[in-house]
């Protein structure tokens, strides 16, 4: 009998996790009954989001239970199924969490068309991350033609596809990336117009050059100094959406408010937050169409892979070490 | 001749302004030119805002610079006319500055009926305060019928008429104040459902107890500590409305931001500033709808009087001591 690999959350972390906030198990898969299915995994998705689900605090999700598999994105096959919805060989993706295998009764559970696009773009950018850039981006955004937005972690799964639909509605595209390679990637491969180095620029001086119209849309999955930077260098009636903020999820100390927030009331703007699970009833029409857009060449995907299970700590990791370029997975 | 009394902007304060921060002058009135009329003032508004009109800052309006009239909203009566629109003895309202007579092109000078309310009113209810209220509750608070409303200064010019605005339209209302009989006031007088009183109570537990389904509305004067209490009780979709920051205005620190924003994310919420200068062509509305409900005895006004020109700089200073209860004006 085949077993399971599974990391359940131990305890809950104090700033950066460590390997030991969770315990590395092995486990006996349990027979399926009717209308079970065993998936095995293929890609484990990292996001940053994960880090604010091992707190114990009321979020738009419950977070993670002490001794419960930790929550993550995934990809994988069918392998055994006594669910008539779903046969062997079937490519899905879902929310399994981080473990080898998983019986489930399919919900939440979605087919995806593996021969169509590689299996772990369906946990980038024509998932989660994607979705939350298309609608985050779009309904919240509201780019026009001609304006300029500006995305922190733009080399990071949402970045990317937040500064490509920019550039596809015609608009002033600017990341703010950590890294000389991953700044020339983002205008280079993907087409913006201009990135800031934040570890190696002057943020503010970087911005103002980049941006001379001001800034119309900020896209910010990062908050901290950098957001307050923005906010005064916002336009008359822009839009933040607030994606994430990444420079704030291990903070041991309350996390740094935008100081410069009064810059809304100047500038008749408007901070919004942003939670992708809010369009579920409309991922069909995002995944269609950036499909579509990636058929043009219009919108490019690329996943970071790490590969082997027993590295999912340090590979999470690297996501608050600004370590991944693109779609951060492991490979199982 | 009769000479001019005037408030000029002397120096740019550093925290609390002083008298010293202004030179009270007496000046010769010129003669009328072809076109130009001039008038006595009644009325001078104080409003928080001010403080920031006086700091070399960029913002909504250019800064009043040193040895301008200092910048205020104004009301009183044409006492001499060469302009074919305004006759001796018209009532008019403008923003002429602290002064006790002005001479104006009639740019910006609206003529009001003080036969169907009194003149000061057109400075509170009826004027910039009123406005504030009505379009920044309605158009960015968007509040729905049984939401629950939370104002802060709701005592205050602007305060209270979001706070009659929301009962009006259906929701429960609670605003928070400082000190019992402001408190005691808004409630008993003005019809709020509970007021808490942040200077004697626990903001936190307070609200808590006073909004038992949670804040869906937010309509921010005071920003600080009050606005990251608030942000930790908001409900899915909520509006928060930033119209002011009266506690933080004369920091001589960087502003405290809002550490809680990231609420916004969890709530799918929004915080918009709002400035009512951006719906001028929509003052004649919320005037007359204003004064609709004031005839029908659904909204209050309420003015809080101080007589004297020369007692203008400590009569500014009554707002950010928290002295006034209702619109605070200057009486000449």
């Amino acid at each position: 009998m085949t077993k399971n690999q599974q990391f359940r959350l131990a305890s809950r972390p104090v700033g950066m996790p460590k390997r030991s906030d969770w315990d590395f198990v092995t486990d006996d898969i349990p027979q399926l009954n009717e209308g079970e299915i065993l998936i095995k995994t293929s890609f484990i998705s990292l996001d940053p989001a994960m880090r604010g689900w091992m707190n114990d605090a009321k979020s738009y999700i419950p977070p993670v239970g002490i001794g419960e598999v930790m929550r993550a994105g995934t990809a994988g096959e069918v392998v055994a199924s006594q669910n008539p919805d779903f046969k062997v060989g079937d490519k899905v993706s879902g929310a399994w969490g981080v473990q080898e295998y998983a019986i489930s009764n399919g919900k939440g559970i979605v087919k995806v068309d593996a021969s169509y696009m590689p299996l772990e773009v369906y946990l980038g950018t024509l998932g989660m991350p994607g979705l939350t850039a298309y609608f985050g981006l779009l309904e919240l955004g509201l780019p026009k033609e001609g304006e300029t937005v500006v995305v922190s972690g733009a080399a990071g799964a949402v970045g990317i596809v937040v500064g490509q639909i920019a550039k596809i509605k015609g608009c002033r595209v600017v990341g703010i990336a950590g890294g000389k390679d991953k700044c020339e990637w983002v205008v280079n491969e993907l087409g913006f117009d201009a990135c800031v180095d934040y570890k190696n620029e002057d943020v503010k001086k970087g911005l103002r050059a980049a941006c001379p119209q001001g800034i119309d849309v900020y896209f910010d999955n990062v908050g901290g100094e950098i957001l307050d930077i923005v906010l005064a260098q916002i336009n008359k009636y822009a839009r933040i959406v607030i994606c994430g903020a990444i420079s704030q999820y291990n903070n041991t100390t309350p996390m740094r408010g935008p100081s410069n927030y009064i810059q809304l009331l100047v500038k008749s703007a408007r901070m919004e937050g942003f939670v992708v699970f809010d369009y579920a009833k409309r991922y069909p029409e995002g995944v269609m169409q950036m499909a579509q857009w990636m058929r043009e060449g219009k919108l490019k995907s690329r996943e970071h892979v790490v590969e082997g299970l027993a590295n999912f700590p340090e590979t999470l990791l690297m996501l608050f070490e600004g370590k991944n370029t693109g779609k951060l997975v492991l490979k199982i």
